[in-house]
Order: C-alpha cells, then sequence, then structure tokens
C-alpha cells in the first residue's frame, strides 16, 4: 500500500444521505410503494442508460447540455434524465405483450449534469406513476391519480389537497376569443400569476395584443377555484366547444371522485393550474400540503395524447402523477424525530458473557425485534454512552449474576430506569 | 410529431424485468432488507458515479477497460463497479462523525462495460453488507456475517449452509512449509480442487517445485471439511503460529455461533474455500444452497485488514458479506409461481354501476386489499379475460341487480365459482 493518500470526495451535487437520514427515507419510500401497490400498479426497473438516439429522439438528436452522455467501444449511451423517456421506450418495446390499461410505478434516480446549487442536484430520486392505455383511456384513470395522491400523503401522515384543471379549458377559451395562436404564450403569461399578482399578468397580456375584453375573461377564468360550483360558473365564459368538453371532463372526474369517496378537503378545481409541459392534453394536476400551499407542489402530472409517438405508429394516450421527492423528504425529515430508531435492543455484556448476549440477540431478532450486541473489547461505561449516542431506546445488560439468576437487566434509555426481567418478560416489553 | 419513428431499444446487458418478474424481484429485496434490519445494519445510498480518482485510487490510477469513464465540465468520473470502493470512500469522509463498528448494508446497481454474455450483464444488482471497525473489530462480526446468510435465506426459503475457512491457516501451513513466498500462486491451484480434481492439482503444485511431503499436507488440509471436529484434526498439520491462530479464531467464531444458536446444517468449516481477493486476511466464507452446492455459491465474503488505506491513515478493519443477487434471484423466480398476485381483486361494472366499483375499491383498498377497477370502455367479457390473463385470483363483478340488491357477485377465478355477498362479507373472504 501506498503512504501517499487520495482524498476521500464524493461528486458535488449527487445524492448521499447519512445513514440516520437514509433510514428515514428508505421508510418514506416503503410507505409510498405500499400506496402504488394496493392500487395494483406494477413496479418497474429499467437502466440508468439509455441508447443516445432513444434518449434524444424528442429532441432529434440535439444534446441537451443537461445530459450525461459518453461513448463505450460502439455503444452511444446518455444516463436518464427522467423516468417518462424511459417508460416510453419500454412500452412501445412490448407494445405487444403489455397489458392495457398498463400502470406503473417507478421510483429511481435521474441525472441532469448543470451546476449544483441549493435544491438542484445532479442525481436525485423521481417517483412517477404512469396509467397508459391502447388507444383510448378513460376519465376513471386521472381520478385515480388524484387519489394516489391523497392515500399516499396519508400514509405519510401529511394530508394534501390536489388542485385540478384542464389545458382544454384554457385553450378552448383563448381559441374561442380568436387567440389560439397565441396559446403558448398566454398560458405561461398566466402561469404566473401566483408568482406576479394580477396587475402584472394583465401588463404582460397587453403586450401580447390582447384587448381588455380579452384578457378580463382569461383573468376571470384564472381566478376561479373552487369545489364543483365553480365549474358551473366557468361554464358562462365561453361557448367554445373544447372549452365545453374540457368542463364536461372535469365534471365526470369530481363525479369519480366522489364515487371513490374523496372530498372536499381531498380536492378542489383551480384553473390558475396550467403545467408548463406542453405535452399535457388535458387533465392537470399539483398536489399542496392542506394548509400549507406556500411550501410549493409537492407534485403534479396530467394527461398526454401520445406516450411514446417518436417510438411508435400505436397511439398510447395516458396519464401520470408525480411525487417531488427532495421537496416532500425535507419536510419529512423536518417533522421526523431526530434519531429515528433503527435498533429496538442494545444487549451489553458485563464480564464474560457474551455467549449469553449472543444467544439473547437471537431470540430477539426471531421474535421480530431489532437488536445488536456490543461486542467489542471495550468498557461497560463506554458501550452504555454509545447506546445513548446512537438513540437506541433500550439496552438489555447481562452480566454474570444475571446468568446465574436467568434474568436480565433491562435499562430504558429515556427514564434512565432498570429492572429484572426474564427472557419472556424482556420479549413482552420489547414488542 | 415526425413520421419518422426510433427504434426502441434498450442497451444490452443492462438490468429490465418485466414487471410481473419485476414484483417477485421487489419481495425478494424487501425479504434480504427485513434482516439487515433486524440485525440494526443501516442503509447507505451511494451515488452511481464517482470521481474517477477516488474510483481508481486502488489501481493508482490505471483504469480498467471495464469501467465506464466520462467527463463532463471538468468532472472526470466513472460509474461505480462496485459497492466496496463506495464504502471505503464514505467512512474515510465520514471517519470523524461515524459511531464505530459502523454496520452498512446496501442493495444497489454496478457497471462494468464488459461484453454481455450469459450470466454476465454490464448493469447488475449487488447486496453487500459489511461491518467496519476503529482499530480493530471482534470476531463476534465474522459470526454475524454468518448468521446474517442463515436469516436472510430462511427468510427466503432457501436454506443455506455456509462454508467457512481461515486465510491465515493455509498461508501459515504454506509458511511453516517454507514456501511462503509461492503463498498466490499456491492458493490458485488450491483454489482449483473442486473444478479439476486432486490428480490436476497436485501436477500444478509439482510444477511450483514443492515436494510431495509438502504437497500432500496441502492436500490434507483443502480437504478437511466438516464440523468442530476438522478444527481439531488440522491441528496436527502445522505448528506454525499463524497457522495456529487461523485455526483458533475459527474455533471462536464456531462458540460464537452456537451461542447465536446455528447448528451443524447451518454452516461447517471447509478449508477448501479460498476465495481469491487478496485483501481477505482472515476469515472467508461462502454459503451454498442446502442440498444443492453444485448450482455454486450464493454468497461470499470475509475479514480484510484495512478497508480505506487509499484513503486515510487511520486503520478500519472489517468483515463483509455479499449475496450473488442475479444467481439467487434466477433460483427463486424457477421456484416461484408464475403468476405473482399482484391484484388481489379487480371489480368489474356490469351497466352503468361505475361510481359503485370506484367506491368498492376505495374500501377494499383501505381494508389492505390489493384491488383496480377495470373502467375502460370495453366488453364485460373483454374484461374477465383480462383478469384472467393477468392472475387476478378474484373478480367483483357490480350489475345493476347487484346495486338493487346492495349486493357483490364474487368469482373465484380458480374454480368459476360464482357467490352472491354483502360488502362486509366480500372483505372477509379476501383477507
Amino acid at each position: 500500500m501506498t503512504d501517499k493518500k487520495i482524498v476521500a470526495r464524493k461528486l458535488q451535487g449527487f445524492w448521499e444521505l447519512p445513514p440516520e437520514k437514509q433510514v428515514i427515507f428508505e421508510a418514506m419510500l416503503d410507505k409510498i410503494k405500499e400506496v402504488f401497490q394496493k392500487h395494483c400498479f406494477l413496479p418497474l426497473d429499467t437502466p440508468a442508460m439509455e441508447l443516445a438516439e432513444v434518449l434524444l429522439a424528442k429532441s432529434g438528436g440535439d444534446i441537451d447540455k443537461e445530459i450525461y452522455r459518453f461513448t463505450k467501444g460502439s455503444t452511444d449511451a446518455c444516463l436518464r434524465y427522467d423516468l417518462t423517456v424511459p417508460l416510453a421506450r419500454y412500452v412501445a418495446m412490448n407494445e405487444n405483450t403489455l397489458s392495457f390499461p398498463f400502470k406503473r410505478y417507478q421510483i429511481g434516480k435521474v441525472y441532469r449534469g448543470e451546476r449544483p446549487q441549493k435544491g438542484r442536484l445532479r442525481e436525485f430520486y423521481q417517483c412517477d406513476a404512469d396509467i397508459i392505455g391502447d388507444g383510448e383511456l378513460s376519465l376513471v384513470n386521472d381520478a385515480e391519480c388524484v387519489k394516489l395522491y391523497k392515500d399516499i400523503f396519508q400514509n405519510l401522515n401529511l394530508p394534501v389537497q390536489t388542485e385540478i384543471s384542464n389545458r382544454k379549458v384554457l385553450f378552448g377559451l383563448v381559441s374561442g376569443l380568436g387567440a389560439g395562436e397565441q396559446f403558448s404564450n398566454i398560458a405561461i403569461c398566466l402561469d404566473k400569476l401566483d408568482k406576479i399578482g394580477e396587475e402584472n399578468v394583465k401588463e404582460s397580456l397587453q403586450q401580447l395584443n390582447l384587448n381588455e375584453s380579452q384578457i378580463a375573461k382569461l383573468i376571470s377564468l384564472v381566478k376561479l377555484n373552487g369545489n364543483s360550483s365553480v365549474l358551473q360558473q366557468a361554464e358562462k365564459l365561453s361557448s367554445n366547444q373544447t372549452f365545453l368538453q374540457g368542463l364536461n371532463e372535469l365534471k365526470q372526474i369530481d363525479e369519480y371522485l366522489q364515487a371513490f369517496g374523496l372530498s372536499e378537503s381531498d380536492y378542489k378545481f383551480n384553473f390558475s393550474v396550467i403545467r408548463g409541459h406542453n405535452y399535457y392534453t388535458g387533465t392537470v394536476f399539483e398536489a399542496y400540503l392542506a394548509g400549507n400551499r406556500g411550501a410549493g407542489a409537492v407534485g403534479g402530472g396530467g394527461r398526454y395524447d401520445d406516450l411514446a409517438g417518436y417510438f411508435t405508429q400505436r397511439k398510447l394516450p395516458g396519464v401520470g402523477m408525480s411525487i417531488g421527492m427532495s421537496r416532500l423528504f425535507d419536510i419529512i425529515q423536518q417533522s421526523a424525530d431526530e434519531k429515528i430508531e433503527f435498533c429496538k435492543c442494545a444487549v451489553i455484556p458485563m464480564g464474560e458473557t457474551i455467549n449469553q448476549c449472543l444467544h439473547l440477540v437471537s431470540l430477539l431478532q426471531q421474535k421480530g425485534i431489532s437488536a445488536e450486541v456490543y461486542g467489542e473489547n471495550k468498557s461497560f461505561k463506554s458501550k452504555l454512552k454509545e447506546a445513548n449516542k446512537r438513540g437506541v431506546p433500550f439496552v438489555a445488560i447481562i452480566g454474570e449474576n444475571e446468568v446465574k439468576e436467568g434474568k436480565i437487566t433491562l435499562k430504558d434509555m429515556a427514564s434512565s430506569s432498570q429492572q429484572s426481567v426474564t427472557k419472556e418478560e424482556l420479549i413482552n416489553l420489547l414488542r
């Protein structure tokens, strides 16, 4: 071995939690997966890399500077930058064997080689669930995505309210006003309502050469938000067919959500929800923590017409929801106890009792209790200190007296109280 | 959208299971993690990439042709090819804040850009658990690794027997025979005993200029295998101090394993277990399926003196076990039912009863039963066929009659029998 040491460094902006936080993260993942599984979504685990021609199909081969791309031998590959392109590739590859509607969830890391800054990482987790239809897809699925937010966040003890709109409503209104060609620009302006306020939005709409009556209608629409009744109120704004179709879709989703048992606290309609992505063609939604809209959306998604148009002639409409994992984890770790229990009971020998300790640890684990022995050649005192530092709630002590009496001393680390117990009593106390 | 389609292809040799197999794989992962957690191992999730200078520290910067390496901006990075170098980097980076012994497990994908062939992938899962000490580390931890095999494979309903040796035993014997400088070559020859047989091994030892008495001793050692009694038998072969130290360590581990409650069916000693890796310095072990040694080792590991010598002056001895995930998964999917139940109950409307179906699905999910509605605009018959194809065991049918009577028709797909039940009865039957 050389004496010259390499400095142990991690790549900046890459995901790595200390183990005590990783424990919290994994518990969060498990609770999310549990809900997807109850909803019969199938897991998918695609490679971290895709062929460059596949990953860049959408952009016609133009490489985005954020994408990690490299060649090895004759392989020209990129690291995935989202989970949607891999899904499209997967469904197109397997379109003849998959059962539709195909419901999949995927939780995995994606890569974007931008300069790291607070809240923007080069490697981070995405969590997506999508339902893909073959040719057509019922609005029941859009409602199911909204239900997923409710159930997942309920399972995390963080109630959310999902805010729902439909791109057809805004597009129909704009078209009805004779400004259809300006749709993208108008959508961009209106999307800023929350951030820059009504007056500034009006000003930027004027710059798009919209007149006062047009602007008034647009503003009336995006200010509408609330329960089912806003769908009736919106009806008065336009008689455009696309507009009315969008409203009818929302009414249908409202009915489905009520059938699912969701209430007004779980969702509302909000026409200022626009979602930047151009591929959304119908329902769009964003989920916000109940009573903490200011923390920003913790999830979003919507309906698209064509998942895999770059790969296949087959029309594959879909609806998908995603969860902002980094933001969600920030919220969860703030509310979690600083010391998450990864070990229920440390077993510490006093004197030559290591074998008795190993026997006990084995027994506790068999009974489903997480346990470990502190078997290093260190003082009893330093081991007790270690258990305290690690946040272990209970310590079982076996000394030579305990062995003679067939008992164990159980120390409750929170109260510092001790009691002498049998193995059976110990198991009952710890369970 | 363009009419020219890109062929949807996956990179060859990269890991991707069809969802129905992924369900089995995830269930396997959960059972493995459950045992690590019960043993109080902490999860670690390091980045897929490391700085090239860090990843190549061991080789002094020489790049192995298997490694995926690339630059982006000023970053020179590689994809990880195992989970050990990232562990060494992590522990060295955090040596002043970690609690030792540091017990971590990691299950993640690693990357090796070799030509893919049967059983060799470019992207595959590794599963490692290691215990790292600060300066020293008790043999209790070596025993715990052997216990992990027992508990993990028991949880997977695949009993294993772990075969244990100690590199000091062979090294001591070879040194005592005056052939210490030839140790690596001798180890390579002896490691082939299983494959090429005793006669061929003898021949290759002769080519190393060993005499008949030396060869006889070596062969006697590596043919020794069985329970504790072989440790006594081995004692007669040499009085070399390192040799005897190795045997004493094995005796100590034997005692710890018995204290843990492991029996002869769970482990044995086998001096032909050598493990190629030069970094193993003490205990080495390999796990084999009970009654199916021919399937090859499903795991292996051992003790090393110095985890992170390339990064830090601090001596960090460790012991680690790994599981061969691809081989294990092959075995598990062969024994698993072809159709794993990812959906307990499909709910199918007959007529205009979609809302009642959504209500029922929601209720079932609340009760912990995985369920989904078949809500697409397709015939009842085709939906029943679909449920059958997907391997769903139960179908709940709600028609207009059922709505009137407040009942549900439950169809058992295996027997094709039907019965009319209330919601409460349905929940009880499905649970």
